[in-house]
């Protein structure tokens, strides 16, 4: 068992998926779980089967249950596929892997849409129903769905993503539903009682995980309303993207896929980031942009591993109160 | 492979789910699919996770298929568990066993009733992806809900049949929506091109499976109107029922749970009844109320049982054409 810590003055953390929810999981290691509020991006939902897929959600809940399949870092574990199987046998769309214990999350999720109770309830329930009781909160209640424009024209984030695996050219991305979404009240509700919160941003896509949340009307003002450090963690390690289609997207946008871009795109926004070692000969020309730099090793394949990185952004925090940047 | 033989001017057939499906097998394998319809009672549908269900309409397509599981009778044979499982986990009912390869079929109908399709043709197409090309019409396109009425009032027919195990006492039934159903226009459509057809009620529960499909408005008309002999299988065998709770009914009923009383409670309709060997000393009393007894085997454990049922069925169905009854 790790010794749990605090983080003064509390922390708020911005997550999508695999990358993000790793860093939660370390996070959740070592801090109560009243001491930080995970927002966790909902532009990547849509409804498949009639069912509502959450797949940012369901893979940090998964994670943090320790029950995610580690192999495909989402998805359940000691999973079966015979719902799929017998779906494309009867001509049904296959390309999206619903495994059968999965299912059950989509279904309760759905039916308790359908009887009009909102995400951030499902949510919170769903994720005790696993064992976990860390604060994960959608961004929004509302419906909002990203969109990648591509070379083949525009399409839904799971079509992109999963059917066609990253292989169309990215030109930009919409958030359908963004502008009308309202913010999650639990996330003004932190903010005005943690008024110097931290604000961490996880190693997640910044295109697709994070923008979608800083998108969300009155988002950014909650977040920079909060006094404490703001750091990103990078998810580029060495031009390349840990997980995801990140770096990809970064080339295809015509910008180079390094860490010096994640600072730039995160610029106005974040006071630090956190780079790994094996990008630090980059620190310069970050710090030169107003950016302080932060060298761990940001690779989290073990838990120790991400209970490390966890422990290292705490520590980058602390140093902040402490005057020590 | 049993050689084929036909059914002069026509047979239609009307079945619920375990006991008629075995039948509806037994034809299967000794008429051509464009020699026969059978209609299946819908009755017992009903919307279970948001996903409607068909028990009676996927019993037979799945027995047809030769996939349905032997031993329960019902549901697809080598099937998993992990959605209900993990459904159970998050709180959700698990009265009611969705394997995980019969969600497939589930979900494909919930989602095309959604699109505007009717039971007819999504019945025709499913049954159609498991290789079934026998004639399989529901009842009805509209929604009919069997409701039974019980000593603890009324219940849903899947509450009654599944979740309350056939406990509770029975007073009577109704079939909530069936006054406004519309019958299927492929049974009038038949009855037309097949005005002399043979009416087969198959060995199914009379109060719960039959009665539905009698009672859909002009039903009975139509199967009048077909000029060949009406005949019924007995679902009762010594005084029980070879499955389900058809004898405990009767007898809850006040009426004795006979092959006697089927042939009461099909009085006017049918000419004739199929009963068991071990019924025969009833022939006496059936026949004395204007209704042909035939005696065979009625018990169809194996496949050549219920060929050689289906086979004496349409002897019988001969036997009547050529003036032999």
């Amino acid at each position: 068992m790790t010794e749990l810590r605090s983080c003064s003055n509390g922390l708020c953390v911005l997550s999508g998926g695999v990358g993000g929810a790793k860093l939660v999981l370390g996070l959740s290691r070592i801090l109560n779980n009243e001491d930080f509020l995970t927002i966790v991006n909902t532009g990547d939902d849509f409804v498949h089967f009639g069912l509502k897929i959450c797949p940012d959600i369901d893979t940090v809940i998964y994670t943090l249950a320790e029950l995610v399949d580690q192999e495909r870092g989402w998805g359940l574990k000691d999973e079966s596929w015979n719902f799929l199987n017998k779906t494309k046998l009867l001509g049904g769309e296959g390309w999206f892997n619903l495994g059968d214990k999965d299912l059950a999350t989509h279904v309760h999720r759905t039916q308790r849409l359908a009887k009009g109770d909102d995400l951030t309830s499902i949510t919170k329930n769903l994720a005790s129903s696993f064992g976990v009781e860390a604060h994960l909160v959608p961004m929004t209640n509302d419906p909002v769905s990203t969109v990648v424009e591509t070379s083949e024209g525009g399409l839904a984030f799971q079509h992109y993503f999963v059917r066609d695996r990253c292989v169309p050219t990215v030109k930009g991305f919409r958030f359908e539903g963004i502008k009308s979404s309202v913010i999650n009240p639990l996330i003004q509700e932190y903010a005005r009682a943690n008024d110097k919160s931290a604000v961490l941003l996880a190693p997640s896509n910044p295109f697709v995980s994070i923008d979608p949340i800083l998108n969300v009307p009155t988002m950014t003002d909650e977040l920079i309303g909060m006094k404490g450090p703001k750091i990103a963690i990078s998810p580029i390690i060495n031009s390349k993207a840990v997980k995801g289609p990140a770096a990809k997207m970064m080339q295809e946008l015509g910008v180079p896929s390094t860490s010096i871009e994640i600072a730039n795109h995160y610029k106005g926004l974040i006071d630090a980031i956190v780079i790994d070692h094996a990008d630090a000969p980059l620190s310069e020309k970050i710090e030169g942009m107003g950016i302080k730099v932060f060298i761990t090793n940001t690779v989290m394949h073990s838990l120790n591993e991400k209970i490390t990185l966890a422990n290292e952004c705490l520590n980058f925090i602390e140093a902040y109160w402490k005057n020590t940047w």
